[in-house]
């Protein structure tokens, strides 16, 4: 367990030789680069502007010095939308990286509240992905839904074995009904995890219609039209098919999840689904990684 | 809509010729009669166990005018675990039912509260089944979670939309986590909606080996071993496929949910599915309905 943290830690801060040796040992081309979770989201915004602006800086210099092998996505200071616009613009602009990734609500405020929409609107305006990372739920969800156990099992049942994906579906079911994606509708999400059970759903959401959300179009087509799904280490056939059935290839996004999940499992999984998945130029998303 | 809750409140209310006449035009031999939702959980134990006995009096009544085309199962006051164990026995004994059927969460307190154990073991050392029919999340998770939109949308999300499946699966990973299938190895528990997302999260729950969980057997094996899935109005084909490839067809049980979904359509769904769901003697759950 302890080597095995040592090793996660040093694959994380390896953002040259070692990681591209395994991309090229898996035939992935491309690699982007961005913070590990749980990002910056419950720092407060001081905190949070500078850490950003110091992380981003750190990929960036990875990106400089391998430019056709490694991409970055920009963490952003949430709690400070404006300072999270500026740093958006700073990364995209000066540094080209290609979106942005926000880990999910900023201390239990979700991004369909308009404090938030400034983000929304430059994510549009420049044309880049927010790739809506996994977090904990708000700790009122976690002592009524997820406590009760030991604390390993709590956490994870919170985390990354359960709660985690809930919460982040949550969180892009609550940015199509607070209008979103009316308001912006170029804008593209990307979640990972095969889309975090939003697929299985897909159908019963539309139970909610527009007579009902006052939204232009059933829950269903933003789903459609605004999301993006990577498979994130749900290498899992029966859950991969769901997803395919429901959004179709063109919305499928490959990811690896290193170092967290095998590259070299994510890419065996991907081959199992060559003529439903034509690699193009590349794979269209590496591996998600970690500054 | 006002057109449409009557008739809903005159097929909620027909426990005879109307709905065998309907079982009859789609070729439903049986169909399982329950108190509707929100059942008993949310009443204080006295007004709960008197409520349950005259809703189980009706559906027993009911039963007998038509012992071969209906069957019941018993709703129960879980506030009091003693008087729902006395609930059980009376209606298994005297009326012949043949499960009971739960709605989640009994205020706020989940069935892996060891107060609740008594329930569960009678269920298992009488071998009937415990259907675990979903109901609003507790208050703390709608505030956190569901909060922000016009009344009806947010009780749509934490309801039918979205909240009421996430909520069900949460309570069989709780049964799951809190050792009750490891106590009660034989104790079968029936969800809807199949399989409530947890097709979908499968493999993933197995992120929390033993190890962690202290369980005799992954999280998985629980899932196929102590829970049945019905169609419950998910008739949608990536979703079934989903729990179809991952459960297999024998934890598969077709059921309509009349009368807030249509037993046509159920028949329609399932006629896709004949070479993988084989109906045998006749089907083997018919429609969820309600006194």
């Amino acid at each position: 367990m302890a080597d095995r943290a040592a090793e996660l830690f040093d694959q994380l801060c390896d953002l040259g030789e070692k990681r591209i040796a395994e991309t090229d040992a898996t035939g992935i081309d491309m690699q982007v680069l961005s913070l590990t979770s749980p990002g910056t989201e419950q720092l407060e915004a001081t905190a949070a502007t500078a850490v950003a602006r110091e992380a981003n800086d750190r990929v960036a210099e990875a990106v400089r010095a391998h430019p056709t092998r490694l991409a970055g996505f920009a963490c952003l200071p949430t709690a400070d939308p404006q300072a999270a616009v500026a740093e958006m613009e700073r990364t995209i602009h000066d540094y080209g990286f290609k979106g942005v990734m926000i880990n999910g609500h900023v201390q239990g405020r979700y991004l369909d509240d308009k404090f938030f929409w400034p983000i929304l609107e430059r994510a549009e305006a420049l044309s880049v992905p927010i790739y809506l990372h996994p977090t904990q739920p708000p700790k009122a969800v976690i002592d009524a839904s997820y406590s009760g156990f030991v604390p390993m099992v709590s956490d994870m049942l919170a985390g990354a074995g359960w709660g985690w994906h809930i919460e982040t579906a949550i969180h892009v079911i609550r940015l199509i009904l607070g209008g979103v994606f009316d308001a912006y509708p170029q804008l593209q999400i990307v979640v990972g995890h095969m889309g975090e059970g939003l697929p299985f759903m897909l159908q019963r959401l539309d139970v909610m219609p527009t007579a009902m959300t006052n939204l232009k179009h059933p829950i269903s087509f933003y789903l459609r039209q605004n999301v993006h799904y990577t498979f994130s280490a749900f290498n899992f056939t029966p859950t991969f098919l769901d997803l395919l059935l429901e959004l179709g290839v063109d919305r499928i996004l490959f990811s690896a999840d290193h170092p967290y999940s095998s590259m070299a499992q994510a890419r065996a999984f991907l081959e199992g689904y060559r003529s439903a998945m034509p690699i193009r130029s590349g794979l269209r998303m590496a591996t998600r990684s970690a500054s």
